[in-house]
């Protein structure tokens, strides 16, 4: 079908000046990897965020796998993550020997929180997967002291979160290690693959580097010669006596270049989103079959603009706004526990009701940055005219 | 230091019309990853290189990473590697439970041969790792011959042999897998990050787009609307009866545009390069202490110009080269099993005197594309004054 409001796989375009410096890092830049770019990002990220180390990396899965690594699970350990959310905020922790718990969110919120939490833990809880999804901060001051409180590490899944504040603080500089995705689909692309690894322990941000690139490093003593031994050194990085076997998930130059450039204007877009998605809400205000997530503040950067939808009218919504308007409604996040993937590997079994009912009765309408205003009155007003017609029905 | 001629990190320029399309694909296109792009490059790459199956990925070692999950080693099993070679034609095998078996190459071509292959078989080898190193085409028939033999999987790394022949065919689709670069030091990059996996089976190629990008899968069955059950399907990668772990590793649509125009020119570059280096071997071959490996076919792309000089005296030469030149040569590559990472892994030992004495006794000279005619006649004066002077000491 041809959609005239597709939900889209790009979230915004760029301006003519990150043209520009996309072209002259592409024509210039010596390395086209690892090189002046990629410190310049980090360090431009590290400002904005607030965050005590980061590392770019190729996308945020990577830096989900390496802060699985970072974990060491032992056989039998388990992590908490919500159901509702990407798949690859769970299955990094699986490759690394980790039993999933599958946690419930706040049907207010649809985030995991403290309370949450606290039902799955048991005496093999190790770690917590916190995911700031559709871009609103979970409520990390209360996971934070929960974690604490048992010894358990957390990683907050920021890949919809960037520029998000929680309590004056960034999502994603919370917890033991932060994920930030720069995709095509998020509210800043670094040329449709990207991301960053946020770290809070200076032992561990010493060897995220050899673990992002090969197991490259240094050598221990000085050298007098740059070719002696060899040109650098390959060795494996340790992590309280335990080996990790290194990757390479290098972010280029020109993504970097970009990246950092775009960091100028996260808050500008994430103010954008959330006023446009707050004026769509508010135009919807007096549709009662229909539930926003409302915050008017930067603890929510509306990434994704979602509703809960009157039971049962999900499907001839959805199909309605298809046929009769061109308009791309979708329905994410299918509860992982359903996929076979998850079933598979025995992680089938859940009580979630929260996360299953509103799954089965949502609706994520198109909201990407580069919507103009003109499409944005246009899902309104289709949407007002479908939800009469379903009425009537 | 400051070189006049550094060795560099970046291998060729791109061209106004290059520039333009990276800026273009930036500025256009939806999405930004795993679109239209994507299947282009492959389609280009498959066209080019005469492989029968090519998917695009971050880089070279995702490429071996995966080859590697396809192997399905089994505890104790085997894998024969060139120690001769980068980190990443290894550790991908060692991740996936395989132990390593160094091959020693041939003196004259620095690369393994059927015979160097022979001598590591045991009745627990699994795979061979072909490394095509420098640009130069292993014997492929001969070794493809010895594998089905004795029934083992071939990877041929090809990272440095795109465009390569052996026998009319093409370096990396002969073996099992094929895995090429696109990083920032090849005769060809897709903006500084990105790599090619080649693959024989139907069944397997099947599974790499799932393998590669998190799982993700259509469904089994015809669905009436585009959301139901879910958007899109997760599943287990299975091959054989053996799960295998899902990955993300997709190649944004900008550096797919790229790499599929950039093959355009991919013969006529690694012509240049061999022209250029057959030249620079012309005119040092009255020097007995230097001896390069030449190959007047395309055979040998010479990615990389490297020789082996006379005994005792590579530090004396590329110190001279260094301090009284500003040129900047190096050595490559260390043998694997001198690394700590290798020897903390338990392979360490090796029996390859080949690779020891090339390593201790060779030079690798400054030789991207983007060198200019005048840069590489002042390596060829600074090379010959250079063993002028040594021969006088």
């Amino acid at each position: 079908m041809q959609f005239s409001i597709p939900f889209s796989g790009r979230a915004h375009l760029y301006t003519d000046e990150e043209i520009a410096l996309v072209a002259a890092t592409a024509r210039e830049s010596v390395p086209l990897t690892q090189g002046y770019y990629l410190n310049a990002f980090e360090s431009a990220f590290k400002i904005y965020t607030g965050a005590k180390h980061a590392f770019a990396v190729s996308n945020a899965t990577a830096a989900l796998e390496m802060a699985a690594q970072l974990c060491l699970f032992q056989p039998g350990d388990e992590v908490i993550v919500p159901a509702h959310t990407f798949t690859a905020s769970a299955y990094p922790f699986v490759k690394q020997g980790a039993r999933i718990v599958w946690a419930d969110f706040h049907p207010a919120t649809r985030v995991i929180t403290a309370d949450t939490i606290a039902a799955c833990l048991t005496a093999r809880t190790k770690a917590i997967v916190v995911v700031h999804l559709y871009g609103y901060g979970a409520d990390m001051p209360a996971i934070m002291a929960l974690a604490r409180q048992h010894g358990l590490l957390v990683i907050e899944d920021a890949a919809q979160a960037l520029g998000v504040r929680i309590q004056e603080h960034h999502a994603g500089t919370f917890g033991d290690f932060g994920a930030f995705s720069f995709h095509s689909h998020k509210n800043l692309s670094t040329l449709g693959e990207g991301g960053m690894l946020t770290v809070q322990e200076d032992g561990i941000a010493a060897l995220i580097p050899m673990l992002r690139h090969n197991g490259h490093c240094g050598f221990a003593d000085q050298r007098e010669d740059y070719w002696i031994p060899a040109m650098g050194n390959v060795d494996l990085p340790e992590w309280r006596g335990y080996s990790l076997m290194p990757n390479n998930v290098c972010l280029g130059e020109v993504e970097c270049a970009l990246g950092a450039k775009l960091l100028e204007r996260a808050d500008r877009i994430n103010r954008e989103k959330r006023e446009r998605a707050l004026a769509v809400i508010a135009a919807l205000s007096d549709i009662p079959e229909l539930t926003f997530h409302c915050v008017t503040n930067e603890r929510h950067n509306y990434h994704l603009l979602v509703a809960r939808i009157a039971h049962g009218w999900r499907d001839a919504f959805i199909r309605t706004m298809a046929n009769q308007h061109r308009i791309q409604c979708i329905v994410q996040y299918c509860p992982l526990y359903r996929y076979p993937l998850y079933r598979k590997l025995g992680f089938g079994a859940a009580t979630c009701p929260n996360t299953d009912d509103f799954f089965d009765n949502m609706v994520s309408f198109p909201f990407h940055h580069a919507l103009l205003p003109q499409d944005l009155e246009t899902i309104v007003s289709a949407t007002r005219g479908t939800i009469e017609t379903l009425r009537t029905q």
